[in-house]
């Protein structure tokens, strides 16, 4: 069986240290004074009564506890003790609020006291879910147990009233992430009846209508057919997200094929036919949703930091069943564009949606009447955003982004990702520890150094290499190392043009460009309005460089633009005269962070 | 001062004659059949009753009103008695049924006699509007003036309350029309009180805030600033058309020169910032809205069909100031393109939205969920719509296309379209004929001949002729023409590949195929699915033939595609190995005549 431990893995150095350094000093603190601001803290008391001001929202509960995790995950790298103060205030707050049956909700317990359990879409157990995760977290952080136990009488309840006395208003949650939570808290208690309510939850799904549904249509939360019988990845794309997660969890657990070949169809679908090229995925808006196959627009690109979250969750414990680069392929391609967007290169401004392409003009096409024609994400991160489920699954995932490294088996380690790094891996009694010395997506230099045993090393080519170079099983090359040996890779990270398959229409004539893992786009701020009619050069060199202002790399580009002609008329025969310049490309997950310009991902050539 | 009359012009052959043929035989009587199941004539009895079926909508009178001019059109060309008695019955009802004062309204009459004259949005002066331009055709048709009195004691009562009595819960309706209709009801009964209320409708407009107004933004129905002031095409694009129309119309009868300039400086926004290729214009569904300037996506093209009549009806007004070929040339683009494709080559179907791209999938994309991100126009003409104001507007154009054909002034005849035809002028005491003959569109060979008078003409050479071969003034080339000479011209009809501004980002890298003044399309019927992949040989020539089934001329022309490799991942590096194919493209008017299909404009080239 293959497996991971985060626990004992620690980011040295390089491009992912900074980033959790960023998170450590100014992210997770510009969420908590946001949440603080708008009552979100504060509804842990439990004391909201009507005329009071911050009315606490139906989700508010897994904001907090998001942000708990990441605090946790923090606390665990450095110790804390400014955030273990404000965690266990809130702990408090919970285990004095709880009811004695265990029910905790602050939405529910101040403002809807007798409809608990009625309302399959008001997120109560996305809420509890979150909760579960955070104290999970919290204990395995600092060791201390009032959180995980307070959840667990919480877990029970839910155990109680929807499996045993199946006494509530429906029967599965609307949206899902109980389930997986349920999972790591038998991982964590080795209490199996959570690994079985998780596995009832599964196996209730799609069986029959469930009440309270106010999203009309069954796709829209994953309860269109038995679990074991989906196909692809359809509707709402975070709880789609967090239910695959919890299939993949609970067979991996349990060692159903069934649910297992489901999540390995789920999971193609979703990598052949609905991630964009930055790893995004739930193209619409309508439900922020999944679509069909190949539905990969750009300006109205959905596409929420959430989801490309839960996609990549997904795919580690996807990587517990099988060492196949698609899994760590498409984590490697979440992680470095469609996530990273997410957060401004300050750390303190988000993204909800993380558009493939932004014109501006569109956001004002409707100014002459009060209503639009088309929902498009926004063209500036927020400090805080009124369903700000989004900016604390940041607080939570980069301090956890070692998680991604590693898994290994009896005689295998893993190596998923490229990340200066240390680890400690206890195996079959021995205990090892592996080195990534890297400056990884810099450049495509790893050396990996195992210190206290032999071990059979599997490392992934990544999926932007020419493959014909290395001699792979799945998307690994492996390597039997002894005893502090180093072994050195070298991935040529030479800049590409990269096309989509013709059935992503909206791709086709276009190009992305590529450096290594990390997609480049142009914003109108380097180069201009009309990045649309930009033709880059294909036969010119990409010229590597830094942008001093956001420190990021930069590619410089021969590149072609018709001349605006004031006086043309607006359409006029074909000319082929062009102008000549350099178009300037920054990292995807750097744009936006000079103030609203166009941007695109998807260019012509010429 | 340059004038025009329609009444002795008929069209004698060729394309428009079939069109008009269709229009006799078919369309008139498909929207007939349509409005008489769907109440829409028996209103007119003004018996409707709660608990009765087919209740009247507050724009019908509108529907049938076109209808009717339409009808006065045909039997102008060509008596038709049974026409001629449907419209006679419902003079009968109008005149049975209107006030006593002179308000007639089915809508209100039945349904709320309290609010006349109090809801600005209620299309109520709209529908009058129609009313009273169906009378005046009907009139000159046949001589009959039973409902052309009718329509003056209406409009005297609308005087009476808004101009004189000023009693009324708007001072300008929120849909114009009315103006432009009592122009036309000026000009037939020289009544000059028509005309000043006309002008009094446009004084008050935008002056300031309306009451009454539904649509949240006075820039929806152009009430943002006085209409003199006006400098861009704003709002809900038919409203603006048919305003923009009176404009045109009041300043040509009193010679305002802020009024026509304003016409002006609207006119050159639509054509040069506004205007699809095809001629549509309103590029977006939110309140069927003109944008801002460039805002021309295809594929959410909301491009009403009867936005574009009014566009052309603008543009045949500005000929009256000037015989600039800016406005017969949108005129041309319109008829032969985004207008025409409104009606199906069979007579019976109709689109209300005629799209640039219609791209199958994108209409079942949020299949999962309950609502929709995007408005998309539909894909298939229907033979009736709720909202049906697009069918009996073309009932009305198609037979008086004639009535763009020329203007004329005191020495010269300005020759604007080129339709098989014989017009007679009556000019200085003398009457004289010119005859057309000519198979435009399908070749650029038009013979013109004066019969009866020495004259002489100005005839426009079309935008898309190489300007180089004509000696033009302001796109028109000077003859004089002896009695019984006849000049021949001969335009080059070659195939174009056209291209957009850089600033109508969403053709960048895109070119449009036209002959003469068609613009061609792909449908995937021909070409198979991923039209936007398809990249046409910018060197080879094209071919030109015809679709027997369609009974269509089309273009064929070598081109490129990529292959769909089933095991091709969805991102892969640029490869250059196409498949090369025989592209077909049919007129863009004939699109949707086989089943809905994807279907596309603007295409790549190689």
């Amino acid at each position: 069986m293959i497996t991971s431990d985060y626990s004992k893995t620690k980011i040295t150095g390089g491009f992912w240290q900074k980033k959790q350094e960023m998170l450590r000093k100014t992210t997770v603190w510009a969420v908590y004074d946001r949440f603080k601001e708008t009552g979100r803290f504060d509804a842990f008391r439990c004391d909201w009564k009507e005329g009071m001001p911050n009315k606490p929202h139906i989700f508010w509960d897994s904001d907090v506890a998001k942000w708990i995790e990441g605090a946790a995950y923090i606390t665990r790298q450095k110790k804390d003790a400014k955030l273990e103060k404000i965690v266990d205030e809130v702990v408090d707050l919970i285990v004095k609020n709880q009811e004695p049956c265990g029910y905790f909700n602050t939405y529910y317990q101040t403002q809807e006291p007798e409809n608990i359990f009625t309302n399959r879409d008001n997120h109560e157990l996305y809420c509890a879910g979150h909760l579960i995760e955070a104290a999970v977290a919290y204990y395995e952080a600092t060791g201390k147990r009032k959180f995980l136990d307070a959840m667990c009488r919480y877990a029970d309840y839910i155990e109680k009233r929807f499996k045993i006395d199946r006494d509530t208003g429906f029967r599965t949650p609307g949206h899902e992430e109980i389930e997986l939570a349920l999972v790591k808290l038998y991982d964590c208690t080795g209490e199996k009846r959570y690994l079985e309510l998780a596995l009832f939850f599964l196996n209730e799904r799609g069986v029959q209508n469930d009440s309270g549904d106010k999203l009309t249509n069954c796709f829209a939360n994953q309860s269109h057919a038995p679990v074991r019988e989906q196909t692809e990845a359809v509707g709402h794309a975070v709880r789609a997200g967090y239910l695959y997660c919890a299939m993949a969890d609970v067979a991996l657990r349990t060692g159903d094929e069934e649910l297992k070949s489901a999540c390995e169809r789920i999971f193609d679908n979703i990598v052949n036919k609905k991630m964009y090229i930055t790893g995004g995925v739930g193209s619409s808006a309508a439900c922020e949703a999944y679509t069909v196959d190949y539905d990969l627009p750009n300006v109205i690109s959905y596409t929420e930091t959430c989801a490309a979250i839960s996609v990549a969750l997904f795919a580690m414990r996807m990587l517990k069943f099988d060492a196949d680069s698609k899994y760590s392929d498409a984590i490697e391609r979440i992680i470095y564009n469609g996530f990273l967007s997410s957060v401004s290169l300050d750390g303190k401004a988000f993204f909800y949606e993380n558009p493939l392409e932004i014109i501006p003009y569109m956001h004002t096409r409707d100014r002459d009447v009060s209503h639009v024609s088309i929902h498009l994400p926004r063209q500036e991160r927020s400090e805080v955003f009124l369903c700000s489920c989004c900016p604390p699954n940041i607080v939570r995932f980069i301090p956890s982004i070692a998680n991604m490294l590693y898994t290994y088996d009896d005689d295998t380690v893993y190596v998923h990702q490229f990340m200066q790094s240390t680890t400690q891996i206890d195996r079959n009694g021995e205990s090892f520890v592996i080195e990534q010395k890297t400056s990884y997506p810099q450049n495509g230099k790893v050396k990996i150094t195992v210190k206290g045993a032999d071990t059979r090393l599997a490392v992934r080519i990544p999926f932007w290499c020419d493959s014909d170079e290395y001699q792979t099983v799945k998307g690994y090359q492996y390597f039997d190392v002894k005893d502090n040996q180093t072994i050195e890779l070298d991935f040529k990270m030479k800049v590409q043009l990269v096309e989509a398959r013709p059935e992503a229409v909206f791709d086709c004539g276009r190009y992305a460009v590529m450096r290594g893992p990390v997609v480049y786009c142009m914003e109108a701020v380097d180069n201009t309005e009309y990045l649309r009619d930009i033709r880059i050069d294909s036969h010119a060199k990409f010229r590597t460089g830094k942008n001093a202002e956001l420190g990021v790399p930069t590619l410089t580009v021969k590149a072609y633009r018709r001349d605006a002609n004031e006086n043309a008329p607006l359409y006029s025969p074909k000319h082929d005269s062009f102008r000549v310049f350099d178009a300037v490309l920054i990292p995807y997950y750097a744009f936006a962070n000079r103030g609203a310009s166009a941007m695109q991902v998807w260019h012509l050539v010429k």
